[in-house]
């Protein structure tokens, strides 16, 4: 302990100055963000100081990263024995940290309490002796804060706690201490603490003071009840007041953009959903078919649920009319491949987005290919199957039926999570396709010996339950060209504005929810306002298998339609026949729908129409049918 | 008629060559999006002829914007008068239009029967002398097409009918009018000729040949049934084929920009919506106070529905985590003031908005004013107090509370449309303010002499109904400061994702709607679902008064909240005290919350507060009150 003789016989302690190092900052924002959370519990944290090595340059405690517990460390009050030993610079000192939570409550810190509190510590220390063994509990301090972590602000501010002897300690005598030591006391205190210090040559003796002090000790501190009064609020350049700090200006655009990202995201846990697991969000790929109106906005949905993989296909270009309804363009952009314009204004929106962006048409069955043209779409087939397989999550936003099959049919022979949004005029739908058919056989080598039982396998799930249809199990016809003969008010951009938005929210959080569902894929199908959902089972809500709304009856509800085992898109018949066929299969469907038709049973289905009935199902477990499709 | 005769003594008629002007195809489309829609009639059109002046230049045949009726005009075969007369390189010739609605329907036009009959009308106008009258009917002539106007491209043929003669006729003698006529013949001719054309000079009879065709007359074309063949589909550029144009390329970006966001709006007329008042939303002028989450999705979606007037105000600057969840917004936008940044752009997607932007913030309720500020306080109440009076509606959409008082109580004061949204974590409200207390007092000079029935009369409106209510007629306590101890996670950043997105696609839809309401503000509420709703009357659909959802059970409902005598937005007590003594009042309010509950009754009715009820009306209308707000 340094001691000033300045002010004659009077015994002074000279302040420790406080340095904080970003460092420190750094490791507390993420401490509580992803640990502490809402905790405003006292944390054990371990300042740093370096003895006076000049009159004019006081003491300096320090904070830096490793003065708090890593993340994966459980907390304690023991400091690391690594920072315990060795650096004369680097004396570690025994703190508390009390972060809280809001700065109202910062403001409302009873700081003269506190400072009694620690003290009392102090003085209990003196008393049972704990001192002597380590004279760094005389050191303790605190530390109070709070981290405006939106902001990169931090607020905080120090207490040295000191005793206040009344009447005061007074300094006797005060010299060099090799003025006052013989030279073999000095050599054997000397050899003494840089043994104890296991490191050598750390105490100069040259540089140190022995002193004595006459302390007139009141009667009544012989109890340890009666604490002596303390001070030590650190003055922040000549008044009692908290310093400020913001590391925003420090900080890199990207990694603030992403740091700010992870903080709206990672708040959530705090209360809200605190199982959400965001990891699974930003390692999910996606794979967005269609950059229109949905497209856009489920792009921009997705980033802001925390997926950062996000691949954009579409082969048309920015027109004039789009910026209006399709929310990543503006009017620079028209011309360019939506594609390409799309992925670069993700990145303006999010730099660290990993964003790719293909363009190429999709394949549709209706649409024959000349022959001149087989061989390119032959390749576009191949391309998608690609994309779907090194995908986990495949969006069907195209604005026709027809280019939805393809996806459709290479999501189910993948056994990828496939979520189609559609739009009406006024009405949306959204769904989650079923797991493929195959997806109960793992072991892929069996296809080859597959029986008559296949059938029947195919539509239940892994589970044994009844699987979830695709966007094309309620047809009775092949998807076909859908596109001729359409007036200009029945394409797609004529539906109501708002529409698209709506749909897309309710689109990234299905994905959401299938990817915190412990059954992922395979999840049931909830009903909103059912008694017997296992809501509780997922940190964000139902999971129903299609919400169904209308814009301008201002109502949404949510159904199921199970798996028809003569679907064009995902039943066995035709997953089976493109794992045999492959493109061939695809070229075929393509040119002939009625293929798809006679190989599906489809046909003969047609010939007992009769027999066939449409029916909506809401919010019950027992019917047994499906749903008009938009 | 123009004679060729190079081929010796073949008579053969020298093909017309058209022309059509820009003009033209600017009207069709705009007759055919806002007058003719999905209506394929055959359209009487008029074309302009000279007469040829050069062997090598072939006769012009021109269409014009006057081609067409105008929009306001009814159709009529008959030309308009003042096209009969005058120019001799503008005379008229009647012709039809077949103008398709797809380019599928172009193609499968049957050219040779439309030509047949189109032939077997000069034929009856021969037989029935017709010709003699007017000799423009026989070049009668017709032109199919389809305009593309999404993309302002045309496709179009023309026909110009000519009947096939067999055995030809053939020329006897050709010579020149002057070697012909003698000088008193010719200038009697000439005469006639200009005053039948009622200008002068028109006729010069040193371009004008006088010939003699022989022809062959059959027996059968004694009777008008047996029409001779006809030829006359025009060919382009060596071939028989349609012609193609596009004029987006000579079109302005800014104009080509309004006239596509035009198109898309006008096609719900054509068969979804065809009651839609478009010109309505486009005069409405539009406040968006908060240009956040909500408040960008907002003003994105009003101008996809086609409001041209935003005016939005925002005090805040556009912080980097911002660009994620507000979609007006880049990274580049940051440390910007929200207002300007938004401003900016939305005229990138749309160059024809009127939108402003207003940097101030609203004074609130509980977050008093030291009096050092309080001028500049009371400039923002008179402020915002006039941006009310000059808008027409109203966004509520900032993220406390009680910065929603003041715009409430302005609203109501003034009877403006106020429109809030709000969002919880996972839930959201939008609802549409009722009408002012005040509002079925047309006179507001009565004002002054306002009796005791006051109180009874502010709660029904202008119909004799009761009032629907205000975002703060549930309340039991005023507005007060929410901002204080709110925990990082508590802040309005904190909602699932894609929630405002909906949230805004129905508050958008509702605005449109009540302008498309006969009653407008005083329309009542109607319920989803409901079978009592006058739902026809409202060519959108039903008009909820609040509208309630939740993302995490995928589910929506409407419902109703009266207002409330003791409301501290919208009662008549405060709007008297309001427009008795202005913005002391308001001042009064900010800096006590406590003097609203005096004021209203609510210290009042919280004394007997065992009394009162919350209670959720769903779907009916006999339950009396209210809901919880969010």
């Amino acid at each position: 302990m340094v001691v000033d003789a300045e002010e004659g016989t009077l015994l002074k302690f000279a302040p420790f100055q406080s340095r904080v190092d970003e460092g420190f900052w750094h490791r507390l924002s993420s401490l509580k963000l992803n640990k502490l959370r809402l905790d405003e519990s006292p944390m054990p944290i371990t300042g740093f100081f370096a003895p006076c090595s000049h009159k004019q340059v006081p003491s300096r405690l320090t904070l830096l990263a490793e003065s708090l517990p890593s993340e994966d460390q459980k907390q304690s009050s023991s400091l690391p024995a690594t920072l315990n030993q060795g650096n004369r610079n680097r004396c570690p000192v025994p703190g508390i940290l009390y972060n809280t939570n809001t700065l109202e409550g910062f403001n409302a810190i009873d700081r003269v309490s506190l400072l009694e509190t620690e003290a009392k510590k102090i003085w209990d220390d003196i008393h049972n002796g704990k001192v002597e063994e380590s004279s760094s509990v005389l050191l303790r301090f605190m530390v109070i804060s709070f981290a405006e972590l939106k902001k990169w602000s931090f607020c905080y501010w120090f207490a040295f706690p000191a005793l206040m002897l009344d009447p005061a300690a007074r300094v006797v005598s005060l010299r060099s201490a090799s003025q006052c030591l013989s030279l073999e006391q000095a050599e054997s205190l000397s050899s003494a603490c840089n043994e104890w210090r296991n490191t050598s040559s750390t105490t100069d003796l040259g540089f140190s003071l022995i002193g004595e002090a006459s302390i007139s000790v009141s009667p009544e501190w012989k109890t340890r009840d009666c604490t002596p009064k303390a001070v030590g609020w650190e003055v922040n350049k000549g008044n009692a007041k908290p310093n400020f700090i913001s590391l925003a200006k420090a900080m890199d655009p990207t990694s603030l953009a992403i740091s700010s990202a992870d903080l709206n995201l990672k708040l959530m846990k705090w209360r809200a959903v605190p199982d959400l697991n965001l990891s699974i969000l930003s390692a999910t790929r996606c794979l967005i078919l269609g950059a229109g109106t949905l497209g856009c906005e489920v792009a921009r949905l997705l980033m802001a649920w925390g997926f950062r993989k996000i691949t954009m296909l579409d082969s048309g270009k920015v027109a004039i009319s789009n910026p209006l309804r399709q929310s990543l363009y503006t009017l620079d952009d028209c011309g360019e491949f939506k594609a390409i314009a799309a992925v670069r204004s993700l990145n303006r929106i999010f730099p660290a987005v990993e964003a790719e962006g293909i363009v190429m048409a999709i394949p549709m069955p209706g649409h024959p290919v000349p022959e001149q043209e087989e061989q390119s779409v032959l390749e576009d087939c191949k391309r998608l199957h690609d994309l779907v397989e090194c995908h986990d999550v495949i969006f069907l936003l195209t604005d026709t039926r027809e280019s939805r099959w393809l996806p459709t049919l290479l999501c189910s022979s993948a056994n990828k999570i496939a979520i189609t949004a559609a739009l009406g005029f006024e009405s949306f739908v959204v769904m989650r396709h079923g797991a493929g058919p195959l997806s109960m056989i793992k072991d892929s080598g069996a296809l080859s010996s597959l029986s008559a039982e296949m059938h029947n396998l195919s539509l239940t799930n892994r589970m044994g339950k009844q699987r979830l249809g695709c966007y094309f199990c309620n047809d009775v016809v092949a998807p076909v060209d859908s596109t001729a003969n359409r007036t200009l008010d029945q394409q797609c951009t004529v539906a109501l504005p708002g529409l698209a938005s709506i749909t897309s929210g309710y689109a990234v959080k299905l994905l959401a929810g299938i990817l915190q569902d412990r059954l992922g894929i395979f999840a049931d199908a909830e009903f909103a306002n059912s008694a017997n959902n296992p809501s509780s089972e997922n940190c964000l809500g139902i999971l129903p298998h299609q919400i169904r709304g209308s814009l301008s009856q201002m109502s949404m509800i949510t159904l199921v339609g199970h798996a028809s085992s003569s679907c064009t898109g995902c039943s066995s018949t035709v997953i089976l026949e493109y794992q045999k066929r492959g493109l061939d299969f695809v070229l075929q469907a393509i040119n002939t729908p009625m293929y798809l038709e006679d190989r599906t049973g489809l046909t003969e289905l047609k010939k007992s129409a009769d027999s066939f009935n449409l029916d909506w199902e809401v919010g019950t477990d027992d019917a047994e049918d499906d749903c008009v499709e938009i």
